[in-house]
């Protein structure tokens, strides 16, 4: 049967002061109307039915997730402590096949933004379809609209006869914007996140190439989580697996597709007015371009400014420019902490 | 003897959102620990006692002022409305001469910067002793230490034997830059609004320049303020008077001075740290230079930004290039009254 894993962990940092403990990123109205992770579902439904979609969270965000999104209590699966990607997706797998021994799962993040949920149901289907008749890890690869070096890059390689997908012949993390755009005119995709396996796939093939998460799963079977997370090391299903694996396949993705990972990104993702600002609650912007305003509930005015990320959100102002809002875990980090918290 | 009024009108736009009608500018510690008015009553102590101060402003701002400032409550003059410092200097030399015929006044404005008060106090005696000696309208105009173009210039003319003084070749109101650079160089001197004369000599020199004025001065006495501003127009003291009279003098101030009229001019009034910012409240900047942050009681977070107002107060925040500081009003008039109003 068809499972699906959402990845929604995360410290809450990248959307301070807007984000707090109680109400993480995903559970934030970033793009539109609904939370990121109830769009994660909505996207799911006709694919997998809930009974079927695990969430892998931290111990913290648990339980607020849990009170709002209609899935069972058992699927939400806390992590101990956050220890990347890698042991997320094989505890998942562990699960899963705990479960359903033939059990195919996609899996996703929860802060993506997919305006066209139809067009990603047929890829997502086609990546599964792919998982289950061969023994491949099926990444899907976005076809790129600008040469962003925030991502991570897929290669295509030959093709993988009457699958309709490709092996992958490299990966390429983050690459400067010139590589990038070299990658991309070469026919790279961008990576992300979006994977499909058998979960026995999965978790052989991590017995073949990632001993430091393998090892640890034995004791994860029959000792739990606990143990699991505290041996296990920080690894990325990325250079931990699909760089080492001889078994990874590539599926294109030409759906609209971003990760929300900024204050930044909402001018991608949220409707910009015809001076390029984005404003959410009670702003007036005059004279003024290329900014990003959200408001809770005090008004804001902004007058002669052009490209700045302006939040005012649980007691709090930030002010900060565009171009350092992928830093902002750093500034956080310079707070004292009675401003920080939230 | 020697009494003083104090112009303390305006409509309390300037320092929006912090100023609020029952809160005007002249009432906020803009410079420091002290209001802009407070600071005025210290700066006159010595000078002229508190019984001999008169405050003009507005209707609206009369009872703030009076609950806040340790004058008698008939020694603040309320304005039924607006009409520039002509009519409100008028009404005051006519208040003051009702008390005591033989009166020398000096008048300043209510939000001024003056660090140093004993140096204000010998110019401003020596202001009224060659307004007591002769018949004259005396300016005080200050030494520039910049080609501001925003105030007024006074070019000194030749010398009044005996008292120290000059008599006033000519004014020149806003010139652009280049302009005031050429009439520095040229010795002139800003014109500060810190005037100094008889009460009787200001208001024969109305009679005989002002008609404007004049003709509505006897309704003034018989039927009070009500119908004498309701009859005459708005006329600033300056072109309505000063740039009129052949009997104006001109006695340089060479102590520091500033008006307060915009956010922009806090950070020529208050310290500044290492990167050019001024910060009051819980604010915290980082990588950011040359600002104006203001927050009443919220934490404000700042990064990476320059050359910016940012105020938190009274439930508003305004962000606003600090170029744009003297358009407020400007500004204010574009918002939603709900927005506005305070």
């Amino acid at each position: 049967m068809h499972w699906a894993v959402i990845l929604a962990g995360g410290s809450g940092t990248r959307f301070w002061p807007l984000s707090t403990p109680d109400r993480p990123k995903q559970l934030l109205p970033l793009a539109g109307a609904h939370s990121t992770a109830e769009d994660a579902l909505l996207r799911l439904s006709g694919l997998v039915p809930p009974e079927r979609i695990l969430i892998v969270t931290s111990a913290q965000l648990a339980d607020p997730l849990a009170r709002r999104l209609p899935l069972p209590r058992e699927n939400f699966l806390a992590e101990p402590q956050p220890r990347s990607t890698g042991p997320a997706l094989a505890w998942a797998a562990t699960e899963i096949a705990s479960r359903d021994p033939e059990a195919v799962l996609l899996s996703l993040h929860a802060d993506w933004h997919v305006p066209d949920p139809a067009a990603f149901a047929r890829v997502a289907a086609r990546a599964l379809a792919v998982a289950e008749a061969g023994e491949y890890l099926v990444t899907v690869g976005i076809v790129p609209t600008r040469p962003d070096p925030g991502f991570g890059y897929i290669e295509p390689g030959e093709a993988i006869a009457g699958l309709g997908a490709r092996r992958v012949a490299g990966f390429t993390e983050k690459p400067a914007p010139a590589r990038a755009a070299a990658l991309i005119a070469a026919g790279a995709l961008w990576n992300s996140g979006l994977f499909a396996w058998q979960a026995r796939t999965m978790l052989h093939e991590l017995h073949r190439h990632t001993p430091e998460i393998a090892e640890h799963l034995g004791a994860l079977v029959r000792d739990g989580v606990e143990p699991f997370f505290s041996a296990v090391e920080s690894v990325a299903i990325d250079n931990g697996l699909l760089e080492r694996s001889d078994r990874v396949a590539v599926v294109p993705g030409d759906f609209t597709w971003d990760d929300i990972g900024t204050w930044e990104a909402l001018s991608r993702v949220r409707p910009v007015d015809a001076d390029g600002n984005v404003v959410v609650g009670p702003v007036t912007a005059l004279d003024s371009s290329d900014n990003v305003v959200w408001s809770e509930d005090l008004p804001v005015v902004v007058c002669g400014v052009s490209d700045l990320v302006i939040v005012s959100a649980n007691g709090r102002i930030l002010v900060m420019h565009r171009s350092k809002a992928g830093e902002l875990k750093r500034v956080l980090d310079q707070l004292p902490e009675q401003v920080r918290a939230l």
